[in-house]
């Protein structure tokens, strides 16, 4: 059951029951609009404030999720979730009234990452029948978080990425469903001393090639046993530096290699530089694109790891580096 | 395994196999200062900011923790660690020296329950032979985060609480140690609406009485079977809400119940007003005092749940209130 160094195989496979993705005007204006489960016009998502309308999102993608699998909140035994915010206040506010227990998780962008591998393992360890795995992330409530005031109408340069608005979410269990997690591959924390925070790629790329190198390694495979390998929100930057450093340590995933923010975004027709980010950009390509291909088994076995880059402004400004991490989760089809 | 609505019964207990804590000054001079393995007299905990100051509180409790189990990091599968500031940066910064696979949470001041919670589900379930549970906060770094510059010299209501500047950390194993983890009852979100930022006692206390509830009625028991209950920062505000709220529901904890915010300083000498707070308060007192109480058997079992409210100053500023959530844990003697 324990791989290598940092790695899990799962005696018996967990299954994705079903999976809901909802995301802003923008997304569905993308490359990957229609295949949403629900997408709001309205920027604020119904919300007064841009921290209510991310509260909505998950609020939505649970609701959506539970439907899907035609089950109610008393069926769900936990929730694993985070977002980007102080205090993680759109996770609290949009899932408090479903009455289910819940482990707050934050791991920056690769929060989808870390609640798919800790609500697999508590499947697996038969400490539940169902769980839901989530993550969000909204432009509005994160720029206002990390960046500038929408309102100042900033130049952006074009290593920075747009912050995804959506929240995906799947429950787990036991069951056959429409893809399997067999294994993961937990991240440490990574940092090269990059410190800008509008190169958020550069800072994740370090901790991505950590991450899946020790995924091959602890499982003794080649980036051919893979698919995809699919990143979070590396965008082009990261992505440029991703492949060489793995390049550097004798593997070429340039074949396999797939981004989540560059596939969410039509980066030249919607303006998005880099691509998209947030947790919500992973979350939400996942359980829309990325388990669409699987379950239709265009993909038969993807790596799929959420990038996380630990920015705080309070940390930024006191001129500390933006240390990355990421999560490996293996993905099969059933 | 699954007990009742919320709750699991480990089937082997996972054993404490080491605690540490680490704290400020001011815990020094309270009550349980000789328990502590380390103190500090500089509040900036040998760091340039208050963060780097907590961060360091989470490196040292972390190297402690390790030493006196005689372990390296690389023995250590996985490190669970939370604190209260904006994208945890007292834990990523604090912990990433030792490359050791993290999961970052958030579970405001109940983190080390859910740290435990965590931790203890993964060794039980065959996922790590160790695994590293922790949790801190500062005082400083807490002010500046939630509250007002420490330069004004603003007064506070007597029902305001101070944060614990300290870290507490155990190491979890299979193998015999100082305590023993045989269950957990995993908190929800409950919300009563209270709004007072400087209450924070009202607004964890019926989070503190949903999952004390909820455990003695999975585990279909009486407040008797436990030599002590207790919350993690409730104060004397939150401890008589807690007390009336259970009454109301048929228990009466009262001869039970022990607050770690109200152990921890001598309210009346250390002008602490409602007692300590923060994810620290709960950790440091559990991996000093409790701890030490239940490897002397002078306890046998105790239900330990740390109180956290989900506060923001964010959502605090856009009007919303505070709710609050509570992870239990049971410990027994070995």
């Amino acid at each position: 059951m324990i791989v290598g160094k940092q790695s899990i195989q799962f005696e018996q496979a967990v299954h994705i029951i079903s999976a809901a993705s909802v995301a802003g005007k923008k997304e569905a204006e993308g490359p990957l609009g229609n295949l949403f489960d629900k997408t709001y016009e309205d920027p604020y998502i119904n919300g007064q404030t841009w921290e209510e309308g991310e509260a909505n999102l998950q609020k939505d993608a649970a609701a959506i999720v539970m439907e899907k699998a035609k089950m109610t909140p008393e069926q769900i035994r936990y929730i694993f979730s985070g977002d980007l915010l102080n205090q993680l206040i759109a996770t609290s506010f949009g899932l408090m009234d479903y009455n289910i227990p819940i482990f707050g998780l934050y791991g920056a962008c690769s929060t989808m990452g870390e609640a798919l591998s800790l609500g697999a393992m508590t499947v697996a360890g038969g400490y539940a029948e169902h769980v839901i795995a989530m993550a969000s992330s909204h432009f509005g409530s994160a720029e206002k978080t990390f960046r500038f005031p929408l309102e100042y109408g900033n130049q952006r340069p074009f290593s920075a990425t747009w912050t995804v608005t959506g929240s995906g979410a799947v429950i787990l269990g036991k069951e056959k469903g429409i893809a399997r997690i067999t294994g993961i591959t937990t991240g440490k924390i990574v940092d090269y001393g990059v410190k800008d925070s509008m190169n958020m790629g550069a800072c994740m790329a370090p901790a991505a090639a950590d991450a899946i190198y020790q995924n091959l390694m602890d499982f003794d495979i080649s980036p051919e046993a893979y698919d995809r390998i699919i990143t979070g929100d590396l965008g082009y930057v990261g992505q440029t530096i991703l492949i060489e450093l793995l390049k550097d340590k004798g593997f070429d995933i340039s074949k396999q290699h797939m981004d989540c923010g560059i596939e969410i975004f039509d980066s030249e027709r919607q303006d998005t530089h880099a691509g998209g980010s947030g947790c919500g950009c992973s979350a939400v390509t996942f359980c829309s694109y990325i388990l669409k291909q699987i379950e239709k088994k265009a993909w038969k076995k993807v790596l799929f790891l959420p990038t996380g880059a630990l920015l705080s402004t309070i940390s930024f400004n006191e001129g500390k580096s933006v240390p990355g991490v990421a999560h490996c989760v293996i993905v099969e089809c059933e």
